[in-house]
């Protein structure tokens, strides 16, 4: 068997917290199903990093990291000490860039024991996929200002699409729509608005639809999108949408489930040329770091996703399994504060991994 | 007392089904209360007009809507017929832009009668303002392609904020939330991700903020604030956005609090240089149009909103209290079916009339 070797990069606040429960379960799940796991621990992508140094991440990241096969990511930003713009740009959204995870794949799914804030929902009731475009689109390094200072001040930023970008994308959801059951396919748009890149998305989705003639392929607005999440999300199977769009949605829907403490995220190079990186999709949280009440289930499960990218199905079934019995067990001693319970990122990482 | 003069456009689908009984309440209303209202219809800003005209507006639209203090609009577009960004860019949003309403106004809350997708929350737990900028932002007209048709496409679209327009937008926000007893402002950013254009707009409600030292300020990116919007609605009180933030914002709040079938919306031109438009926040919704089904609330609503803003502020509140009694009845019969009725727009529509 290969190993598989993990950088870890705990990054900022939560993240430093809820990473070795992340890693415990890992290292649990391994031994267990007998897959050589190998991880190695990095300080850079984070705000102590840059104030000793002046960067996010030393001058050699790309060959450091690119010897890993994957990237297990805690969450980075201290906004109140550097600016969010300049710890993303100068690490997360530079891996996604430059190690070309094009995908972000994110689940969504109502799962036993999570409160949802909906009424009326069940488990089961809710289960989709959010595949959004991680590379391009209204993320882009492109704008600037001009009279700047002034009361003529402008600001200008650019949204960049290439066919390349937006077809590869579309391929992935598609062909992810085709493995499930429901063969659904949900597009995120705002071509009566945004009459540029919107519209020609919307042709490209018609244009892929072509070669899947079973997918029952639909769009939305994304402002009547949103809405649709929250009146009735079990009609979705997998939304594609844009980086923004998807960034949105992928918030969005893990509150519809419950709390976004849980959700995990794949950033996913699919053609395996660099490595990919799974992290939750919480970030830092600032406001309650230090306290050790940060829900690990989002980290773990991110876990889940690269036993799972990697083919290790059977270990990452067991490692689901075990986070849907702890949760669907709903001990207030054991889970967290977002999740109605008055248990710590310990009670609840302990209680995943002894299930393991 | 001056005469009202209110320029009628149906538009398409629903916005003509609805549309009568806006106009009949404010009639209604306007004879009890004395208010001098005079109404002339328009047939342009629909699909029939530009089919038979090749265009959306005649070519005097400007000079003739110019003669109105308001324009009470249903909605437009029929996008089987024609594409959307067709008939939005050629009527609703030239009407935004040219007639400088800049100001996007629009409520949400809940109200009895209506349930709630949200479990657990009651009339009063919601009730917030959205503020949305109308005229700039990611709704730009700047953008375009090259190596069109082939697989080195590119399309580009320009994101366009002033310091004017953001400024402005900012003042009416933090002006309104000072009118409010909680005096807290939200604004929506995503400083994190979009590098350019929202820092800036972040540093520009920190400036803003100055002037205002007893209101409440608070930022969260639009990702997390659509989640907000869901597991905690109750603590907003002004949310301000950009164009598209707020676009989203305002059919997620009203979603959260119901249906986006009641909700209306404030194209306001606050200096009263231009006509100001009022109309709901749904759009012609092509799959409903023809039934008789759809909900009259928003264009009511609507209607409700234009006599507030020309300071018929006690017309405007028993037209308020009529639509918050007919919904509070909760009657089947009467309710449309976006609220759980199998009502008519006509019986819901008459409803308030009478009720007025
Ligand atoms: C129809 C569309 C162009 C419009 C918008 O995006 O502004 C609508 O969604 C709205 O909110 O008024
Ligand atoms: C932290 C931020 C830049 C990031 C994003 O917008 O992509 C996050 O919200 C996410 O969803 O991973």
């Amino acid at each position: 068997q290969k190993t598989l070797k993990i950088a870890v990069v705990p990054g900022d606040g939560i993240g430093v917290e809820v990473t070795p429960f992340g890693v415990q379960c890992l290292q649990a799940i391994g031994e267990i199903y007998n897959i050589p796991l190998q991880f190695e621990e990095f300080d850079f992508a984070s705000v102590p990093y840059y104030k000793k140094h002046g960067d996010m991440l030393p001058k050699d990241w790309k060959t450091t990291l690119s010897q890993f096969d994957a990237i297990y990511f805690g969450a980075v930003g201290m906004p109140d000490e550097v600016p969010d713009e300049v710890t993303l740009w100068g690490s997360l959204l530079k891996f996604r860039r430059e190690f070309d995870q094009y995908v972000n794949l994110r689940p969504c799914r109502l799962i036993k024991g999570v409160k949802s804030p909906l009424a009326d929902r069940k488990p089961g009731d809710i289960d989709f996929w959010i595949v959004r475009e991680n590379t391009e689109g209204e993320y882009s390094s492109i704008g600037g200002k001009i009279f700047e200072g002034t009361d003529r001040e402008i600001v200008m930023q650019e949204t960049v699409m290439t066919r390349f970008g937006v077809d590869r994308i579309l391929k992935y959801a598609f062909d992810l729509a085709q493995s499930r059951p429901r063969k659904r396919l949900t597009s995120a748009t705002k071509s009566n608005g945004i009459s540029t890149t919107m519209p020609w998305w919307d042709a490209r989705v018609r244009e892929m639809a072509k070669n899947y003639p079973d997918i029952n392929v639909d769009k939305y607005h994304i402002d009547i999108l949103t809405a649709h999440f929250v009146q009735k999300p079990d009609i979705f199977d997998v939304v594609v949408g844009s980086n923004l769009f998807g960034d949105i949605l992928s918030d969005l829907g893990p509150a519809c489930t419950g709390t976004i403490g849980i959700a995990p995220s794949a950033n996913i190079n699919p053609e395996g040329k660099f490595p990919s990186l799974f992290e939750p999709v919480h970030g830092s949280a600032p406001d309650i770091a230090g306290k050790g009440v940060a829900n690990p289930v989002g980290m773990i499960w991110a876990g889940q996703m690269l036993l799972q990218h990697f083919g290790h199905t059977e270990a990452a079934e067991a490692l689901l399994r075990a986070i849907e019995n702890v949760l669907g067990r709903s001990q207030p001693d054991v889970l967290t504060a977002d999740m109605g319970g008055k248990g710590s990122t310990q009670s609840l990482g302990e209680a995943i991994i002894n299930e393991v």
